[in-house]
């Protein structure tokens, strides 16, 4: 899917609502990726956001060690894809190559963005301070890439194998 | 809205999807609560939700000195209300009563659930670690709250006024 710039003040509106994400990490010439749904904004500007990710995940200790990653955003086309990466380890599986993902070289990162996601976020480790305790990184999005597609079926989990498409969107009006 | 026990262990299911929640706490007789959908799962058991909740709400300072609060989630039906509690502040407000909202008694902490959202959530403060730096809370689920409510339409923050409602639920097929 081919993207544009996106200006990084408006990161929030791309992930307060919830979706899935896949997080793409690249050590030792081997690119990975895994999917989650544990993230929020932390702040809009620079724009961070926090994620949990295991330390049972390979990418725990790649993005310790390369103090980077991409954050794709999914969408309904590529599910199966989404739902395969986060049900495997790259421990033993290159994962791009198993469910016929495309990385793209990013600009400012080694990490790959996915080029069937609707949108990706080159991101720098910010804090790890939180990791050991309870597996919180803190990223900053430092070059953020968006396809023009309007309405994306963005993914949200519910449990298992389940997920929720976005519906109608309300705009709810001032009390007074 | 009536609701019954939940489970603890299965309350990553009503946040994971991304929906706005309504915090709200109690301090010197006085209740109060603001909207947030700035928030991640952290753990699944004992349930651990990190939230950010800016130093420039009251909500801040009394979370830190109470140590208590609810995570509740509105639907559509007060999506109004939501907002209002989102863009007014509790110093001057009593916004349970200009906005028409119903304090219930919870079991476990002097917060008060909001009869009006259809899950509630009781929370003791589990780690302000971070919040000086990040404003960011570690929260532990102590006693949950769901009514039957049959897919309730939460709101999902796409910024400013605008939400997004949840659409179709679909089941994603394994890869193999």
């Amino acid at each position: 899917m081919k993207k544009k710039a996106f200006p990084l003040v408006k990161v929030n509106t791309l992930l307060q609502h919830g979706p899935v994400v896949m997080i793409s990490t690249a050590a030792g010439g081997r690119n990975n990726v895994m999917t989650l749904s544990w993230l929020t904004m932390v702040d809009f500007d620079p724009p961070l956001v926090g994620c949990v990710i295991s330390d049972e995940n390979r990418t725990f200790g790649t993005l310790k060690n390369t103090c980077e990653c991409v954050i794709n955003i999914p969408t309904l086309a590529i599910a199966r894809k989404a739902l395969a990466c986060g049900s495997t380890s790259g421990a033993d599986t290159d994962k791009f190559a198993a469910f016929g993902l495309t990385p793209q070289k990013a600009s400012l990162v080694k990490a790959p963005l996915i080029k069937e996601c609707y949108a990706s976020l080159e991101c720098r480790l910010e804090d790890s301070g939180m990791s050991d305790k309870y597996n919180f990184f803190v990223l900053k999005v430092v070059k953020a890439w968006v396809s023009g597609e309007k309405k994306p079926k963005t993914l949200h989990h519910l449990g298992g194998n389940s997920f929720m498409l976005p519906g109608r969107t309300v705009k709810v009006k001032k009390w007074k």
